[in-house]
């Protein structure tokens, strides 16, 4: 297996942005929440996007230098203007946004128009909860997901993402798409050529299969019940920024010269307007401590909290790297040779 | 079948609450809450419930004269003591607060404390819709839902709802269990003699089962998804509101004389501060008129839009009335004889 020693992939990241001309607060972003992703153990949405990155930014669908403008602003609310920027940028602008609000009023809402992909949800949240406040950090995606009762998609996996503080850990993170797995599962099977759980997916007559190359949606969570939710998403996200929505919504992986006008919604919780921070967290902590040690369902890892599997992860990846399957690590050979350099011996 | 006239039987809810100290405004609330409920179909969450409610009135779990008392108000905040009144009155008096803070800065949230069970959530998240915001609406209930990992229940099925206006429609209403199914819905297979799908519930051995009578905790929605949307539901409620929370949360049906201190949360959102209603109305009609019109699943009934079933249910009740299962009859005649005298002909 090969792996990504975390401190010389950074400076190469880095170095291909800058190549390209992308601003300083993009490059920040991008290469931290990358990193950070994938030393989270979520793979789907870390430094294997960064070769996708760099020809989106190169075709011209990404913004290297955007103007972010704040549209209108209430005393807890915000439009955001993205300028078809990094949603790792679009994102950390907004959260930050928020948290101002809510330091003001008690709470902040930004609705994000004209953004692009953002990585993972959990980037945004934990900005927030590892400064004491909950966060919801919401996006809609491609159009991926079986609307129930049809045949065919609609919604996108559009994912919920919920984060608090705790007490001498990172944040409890809740990071979540709103069908059974994502696509990239699907895809990851397709490459091993292994068959899927019948749960996972419709073919083109939207009966289940357990092909991974016959798989046209997603299967909601909860049928109906995800279906909801994903459309609850897409209500928060696109119709209040006023962008593209469901179907209307520009495919990630095609069309890549085309701007996608992601919308993004965020929510910023200040606890301390309900009771003391301390108590809250007490209170959490005992919460967690319940569940983490009820007793353990045979053939399972036991209780675990939203973000404990990450929390192992990251642990681990620290030390040893970033593992990198072989065609991703193709990937980035063919944006440059330099990415060699930053393997592990 | 037998059918309650919603006319005739709200009269006889008015005078059995009004026999028993009731005040006005919670007898306003509960009435026209579960009424609402069971027409929309929702019968779970409706008529049904009122002997049980009238018990807990009678031991005193319920306050019939409480006095509501905002703890803590900011600009965007609110910590409501409801002092163990009917929650469907609790949540009321929230969501009008929540609805008036995002008057003055586009978003309220109320936090509330030491309430009863609030019926349907989807009864407050209407009254805001019906008004022109977006709201969410929370509460936590009853330890009944497996969590991953383990064999033993923690979290209720923590309902999430969601609700919207529409134009020339009643809001789009999503209002679900966070859990595959409601308890309900197995109470009813046990009484009936069924068998239940494999995903609905789990035995005491935390394995699947499809004996109702076996079932000791219910299936989370996406496994451990749903799992950590009843976690999200239960830190927005009870940890926020400084409330018992998970397996601290006394049960519905037992222990009746005991006040169970229940915790909700609402949210309300004013949809102008980001653009106008009339421009997010319409694309979300178009949005909605696109879901509805997609081909249908050989089998199913087509797509929905959240509330879709309800809306159906409503007219059709409005008219003839609601129907009743015969024990659900007794128990009504077991609070009084009088409601022979609600049944239609």
């Amino acid at each position: 297996m090969l792996n990504f020693d975390p401190a010389g992939l950074e400076r190469i990241l880095r170095e291909q942005l800058n190549r390209r001309g992308v601003n300083a607060e993009s490059i920040h972003h991008v290469v931290t929440a990358l990193l950070e992703t994938s030393l989270r153990g979520v793979d789907s949405h870390g430094i294997t996007l960064f070769p996708h990155y760099c020809r989106a930014v190169d075709a011209g669908r990404i913004n290297k230098n955007p103007k972010l403008t704040i549209l209108k602003r209430h005393p807890s609310t915000a439009l955001l203007e993205a300028d078809h920027a990094f949603g790792h940028h679009a994102g950390s602008v907004a959260i930050e946004v928020a948290m101002q609000l809510a330091n003001q009023t008690g709470i902040g809402v930004v609705s994000v128009k004209n953004s692009t992909h953002f990585g993972a949800a959990a980037y945004f949240g934990l900005q927030a909860s590892r400064k004491g406040y909950i966060a919801f950090s919401f996006t809609n995606a491609d159009s991926l997901v079986k609307a129930f009762g049809s045949d065919r998609v609609f919604f996108g996996t559009n994912p919920i993402c919920f984060t608090v503080p705790m007490k001498n850990e990172e944040p409890l993170c809740l990071d979540m798409a709103t069908s059974q797995v994502s696509w990239n599962k699907v895809k990851l099977h397709r490459m091993k050529k292994e068959s899927i759980p019948s749960d996972w997916g419709f073919g083109a007559d939207g009966k289940p299969t357990t092909d991974p190359e016959a798989v046209k949606s997603l299967n909601p969570i909860g049928q109906y019940k995800g279906y909801g939710l994903g459309m609850m998403v897409e209500i928060l996200c696109s119709l209040l920024a006023g962008g593209p929505f469901a179907l209307g919504l520009i495919p990630m992986f095609t069309r890549i010269e085309e701007k996608r006008s992601i919308s993004h919604f965020f929510m910023v919780l200040d606890i301390r307007r309900f009771r003391s921070l301390g108590s809250f967290l007490n209170d959490l902590e005992i919460m967690v401590q319940q569940a983490r040690s009820l007793s353990t369902l045979e053939g399972t890892m036991g209780v675990m909290i939203p973000g404990d599997p990450e929390k192992r992860v990251f642990r681990e990846r620290f030390l040893r790297g970033i593992p990198i399957d072989e065609w991703v690590y193709k990937d980035f050979l063919s944006i440059s040779e330099d990415f060699s350099k930053a393997l592990k011996p």
